[in-house]
């Protein structure tokens, strides 16, 4: 440890290499993308989901940082020694697990580019064409999904890329509880409440209870099979309506295109017909499956959009733009900037003043935010919209391209009819088939949900092939969720080839 | 506008091109690095501040996305023509705005690298490297800063990587509120109130509306230019004394270490004795000045920490880290998981159910993450603490040569004491010295910031330099803030040299 003193800071030497220095700048950067475009050819010689134990990595790294530098080159085995096998491959064509994680060459480079200027545009000021790229490329992607006018700036709406969705709901949430408590006293907090689906994304429930509603009034509405899991508008007026009845005050109703589970879809129409009754806030969560409605054959999926306060969609997910960019669209702007915004000395200035710009740090929670419209731009220019509905379709045809393989062979089950790009689907032993089918026999469901456990685990064990699992209506099934951009035909084929040999290992020790 | 049917899709062909093929992605990546490359090189041809005026990017560009792909070579083209002009130059060595936005080529490349694996580390399981990578790189910079071994995770504690201090302050305020809601019931939440100074950063008002606390609650203790503007414990204990007897509940207490507007301290140790007596919440904002409690000789700034709850720092501010990347450690972590954990079916694994692992989800807002640790590790890596330690006296070493400058001509005012790496000045004409400096005359204390509003957007427009500025005590004052990771001490002398040059004109005028 040194004991430098303040006073000694005049014996300070200057460092003998900048930490920014342009030209090892670029020699580290070549190596870097070598690296990288090295990963990505041979990313599918890695299992898939990391097979390492917890606490790995702590046995392999030093107690404390190093107090000397280390070259490039020893941190770079480093990363391929003892990171790499620690990762899951979210990248890898053989990656069908959660939702994807969309990479593209486009993302990457815009990326790159708002890593490399490094701005922080918390408002117009601190760097004018952060905040304008954002507000072009969000009315941009608004026409592409056919977003009525009042969703864009050039119809006084307007859009805003967030980290996640979690971030979007918060902030629109805190929104319509401020619009709320103004009318009604802040008194009231303690009786507002949040409805979802049973299946709407735990991001609703976490935003409720960061905003401050009481948790007993997360309101999940019950979801059948027969729905498709699909919130209904009359399921959502009776929990409504039972809540008035006991002196609550409605407040925000999430709308799902696109559940997690099941990638079910909720009727915007209808449900903000029953919002509008009690003037409540409507948010429509599609962070998966909005990106799939810039395809005509999709839009219908977000009728009724028009009727809602906000829109949101994950491009991280399934928009080739790398993580983190969730885009969110609002009608009422000023409901989000009343409800965030703080007017510090340090941060005022003319252009503010003038009421011209916005100020973005006032639609979201940080003040800081990252140059994230660069991405989508460089997304959006690169592919052109005629290449980015195909390559949404391609994911979607092979989705129904694994979906016809299952429907063929009787030993699977397709659990909810595939709407998107993901199928979700179960072994279902002929012996049980029946009983578990009418979910008379309590014991033999558990017995198939174990028996699914087991055959989805095995899978994941091996590493060829990544797959996770959700359960809907007490049925446990595997998600096989197709996305990843490296994915092809030939990889669907050889997932399905993997499929066939854990299902006959494991039928055959049932 | 395509017509194409679901039905279609048999027709559709595969793109030409894999989006993320990963020859495209050398070819791209390697041009783009060179343009990065080139850009520091060149950064300081640019004016500071961005010379445009709002809506100057809506001009230039098209109304909609491209329906067709177009080159990198043309996109670039256009970053160059149409956004760097947009872009205020926050990695320019004349920048001295705001706080720094310290890049490095260590942190660009862990960038890189987290973008290109692309993982969502929402908990171990998803990519076991991200989170404990995130572990051992928080426990190593806790070491290096000497925390307490209670926010270490090898003493039960732990830290974690947020984006911003805004989102550290909320997710430990919701922390801290639902903590004191248990013991106190839900309703008791309109009583809850959270103070800190009027120097405070606008994060803690805005958490505090975000999490529900009444904006009236919200308690900013007066400052005096007597105790530097740092919070005195005997003002806070009279403002908590005083919401006590008015039957409210003392929640949290923000304490900062180096303000925005003067780099001012608050006293950690008596704050946390005062707080102690409330059973409050103590959290210590160290965002900007957090980093150089590395160097031995600024360590005591955080003496007292060991009495805190939380504790946060931006490595993105002054510690080389790309936006964004904020250090928060926590020593019950357990408060923040009751907090924020959700546990979703789709989310459950064997890892999580062993209680052997981290999952950062229920420690932060979003379910989503980058793998930010993988670029703070770059950083301490490659430079090394003791690199680390200069790097940052070398900025405090030249504020202190702007200080010494300043010192030495009679028409500038030190307005309050540097004691980090920004230097808080103002012109003060002779005439009115003794006058504003007294503070007895209203009118001529406007006089003098008017002049130096001025005296700011005179150096400002022209563009060599870029700072911001101020207003403590009613006074406005410049804001000299060195950490651009390219200021070496030849830009410190040419800043000089314009604030003289300006200062002379204004002079004239006035």
């Amino acid at each position: 440890m040194g004991s430098l003193h303040a006073e000694d800071l005049d014996t300070i030497s200057v460092c003998p290499q900048n930490p920014l220095d342009p030209e090892e700048f670029r020699r580290q950067g070549h190596m870097i993308i070598d690296f990288l475009a090295d990963y990505y050819r041979d990313v599918e010689k890695y299992p898939v989901r990391s097979q390492v134990e917890p606490g790995y990595l702590k046995k392999l790294l030093p107690e404390s940082a190093p107090n000397n530098p280390e070259p490039i080159e020893t941190i770079l085995r480093d990363v391929e020694s003892v990171i790499v096998p620690g990762i899951t491959h979210w990248q890898s064509p053989n990656y069908y697990a959660y939702f994807p994680s969309s990479g593209s060459v486009a993302g990457f480079m815009g990326e790159m580019l708002s890593t490399g200027f490094n701005v922080v545009g918390f408002n117009w000021m601190s760097s004018p064409a952060a905040t304008e790229l954002e507000s072009v490329v969000m009315d941009w992607l608004g026409k592409m999904l056919r977003l009525p006018k009042p969703f864009l700036f050039s119809g006084n709406g307007g859009g805003v890329l967030q980290g996640t969705t979690c971030e979007a709901i918060l902030c629109t949430l805190t929104a319509a509880r401020d619009k709320m408590l103004n009318k009604m006293g802040r008194d009231a907090i303690g009786k507002l409440v949040v409805y979802g689906s049973d299946q709407t994304h735990c991001a609703l429930q976490k935003a409720g209870q960061i905003a401050g509603i009481n948790p007993k009034n997360f309101r999940p509405v019950f979801t059948t099979k027969e729905n498709a899991f699909g919130l209904t508008a009359a399921a959502l007026k009776t929990a409504i309506e039972a809540d008035v009845t006991a002196g609550l005050i409605p407040l925000f109703i999430c709308a799902t295109v696109g559940t997690t589970s099941s990638t079910a879809v909720d009727p915007i129409g209808p449900i903000c017909e029953v919002a509008k009754e009690y003037d409540m806030w409507v948010h429509v969560d599609a962070a998966y499956a909005g990106s799939a409605c810039i395809c005509p054959e999709f839009r219908h999926f977000i009728d009724g959009v028009e009727d809602a306060d906000s829109f949101s969609l994950n491009a991280h997910k399934w928009f080739f733009t790398t993580l983190d960019c969730c885009c969110l669209w609002v009608k009422d702007p000023s409901a989000l900037v009343k409800a965030l915004s703080t007017n510090p000395e340090y941060l005022k200035n003319k252009a503010t003043e003038s009421k011209q710009v916005v100020d973005y740090k006032d639609w979201q929670i940080a003040l800081s935010r990252r140059f994230r419209s660069m991405k989508l731009w460089m997304v959006l220019r690169s592919y052109g919209v005629a290449n980015l509905r195909n390559f949404l379709r391609s994911h979607v045809k092979m989705a129904k391209q694994f979906e016809g393989l299952l429907g063929g062979d009787s030993r699977f089950e397709i659990v909810v009819p595939r709407t998107f790009a993901m199928v979700c689907f179960r072994l279902l032993p002929k012996a049980v088939a029946g009983v578990a089918n009418g979910g008379t026999a309590a014991g033999e469901l558990e017995r198939v949900n174990e028996l699914n456990r087991k055959f989805l685990e095995s899978m994941n064990a091996e590493g060829k092939v990544y797959m996770t699992h959700a359960v809907v209506g007490g049925v446990y099934m595997v998600r096989f969720a197709v996305g990843a951009t490296l994915t092809e035909e030939r990889h669907v084929s050889f997932a399905w080839n993997v499929v066939q040999e854990h299902a006959e290992r494991i039928l055959g020790e049932f």
